[in-house]
């Protein structure tokens, strides 16, 4: 799906919001991919980063997920908006097992208020990828008058 | 709602899983709270967890209430199993403001293989604790011979 | 949890939407319940809503669920608006066996635009009740402009 | 994908199942598509599927998206299982407006016990399709000592 944006300059204002998501820095993210309508996040492995198994948590593969859904609708959302998570459901479909995780976000269906994304996150280990979670989320714009920013 | 417990032990076996999990120790979670088929994970506020607004990242929030669920119905399980989520649905639906962010999961149908849970969590700020979330998860159980432990 | 309301004539807003729901009559369904806030669907066995092992469908129990769920949140909305279901995640935990079932709608966070509401259907067979599905909701309010009513 | 059949009578296994859903025939569903881990479940408009503003209920959009996400999985499964929904998450992106709406399920992750699928609605609204809504489901393989056919 091809999608208008409203915003010309999206790539800096959620570049710029990235930035500011301090958790990102944290655990090592990277926004590595973004087109209108679809953002890309990567996390290399970090052994702080794991459940009692020694894969990484569901819960990081789900921030990741959800931070590539949301960057994915922020990219077609007017310039003076906020974006927050509404919702979201995911599937852990393989163990996260892999040097590299690389979440892909895309939305779905792009909406004036609500948008709806989904997001798979593929974990690269010795160089195959496989998919080890999918998730389908609702995202809102929020206009800036809320009192956020980005 | 009473449950049955299996395993006599159960209170050690997950807080030995807990402790293996690197990611909360990291992040700073604990495991404050723990009866047969409920499991409360804590966690204060920390600059590093947050997102663009300054609010506790999303991932983080479904993180806390993922952990909850799953020892929820960890605690319920034989002792020769380990538990996986298999997937789960989180509304977030207030803003993540606060010192002091608690977890609370409870199952609500216990399984021999799958078992559903509800998790909420609450953020107290001030003094004041308001709902910031809300999760409906299936977790497995899955015997050792797959080579995992607890 | 107790809700103010913002239409003293919600009742009657409610009774005449789910009259609207040929659905309902279809099926045999009744809305057997109302207070601010909550809203309680029951429906009686009928052999042609069944699945293959002839139990209830899982649609038709996510439909009373989903209605359940819809006029929860309409109690509590303004005169003025429609309600529509943006998204639902509903988890099956016991066989739809019995005679009779009933969809107990109830909203945890009221908003002005969207609200969170839960769902629970028990399944009642000779005289003993058992839950068979949870529900988790998010509903929209759309202003009437739409041209939607009710 | 493509995926391995492990019952080369997967069709007349399905088709027989989907016979037995007395539901389908009771609202005019029909099985229109059937290949290895896809289904695909064809409904045409009808008065009496509508909710209050005159469109097709959620509930029957999921209830057919729920079958051939169920069907797309089952084709699949060995010829002695039974297969039931565990839970399923549905966004409704467009009104269920048209003449004809078709619901095609697909499996992303095959499992001996449990296997997700996704689901797409569209419906045909004077010779042109739109997507009305999506659905992430989670389906179990029972064993046929559990009592059910097909």
């Amino acid at each position: 799906m091809r999608f208008e944006i409203t915003d010309p300059d999206f790539e800096n204002r959620v570049r710029a919001s990235f930035c500011r998501q301090k958790l990102m820095g944290a655990i090592g993210a990277e926004l590595t991919g973004l087109v209108p309508g679809e953002a890309e996040i990567s996390l290399p492995y970090r052994d702080d980063l794991t459940q009692q198994h020694g894969f990484v948590h569901a819960g990081i593969i789900a921030t990741i997920a959800d931070t590539a859904s949301g960057y994915a609708a922020f990219s077609l959302m007017p310039a003076d908006t906020a974006v927050l998570t509404v919702e979201y459901k995911i599937n852990l479909i393989s163990s996260a097992v892999g040097e590299l995780f690389i979440a892909r976000g895309r939305v779905i269906r792009p909406g004036k208020r609500l948008s709806v994304c989904t997001a798979e996150v593929t974990a690269y280990h010795q160089g195959k990828g496989k998919t080890v979670a999918t998730m389908l989320a609702t995202l809102m714009a929020l206009p800036n008058q809320a009192g956020l920013t980005g």
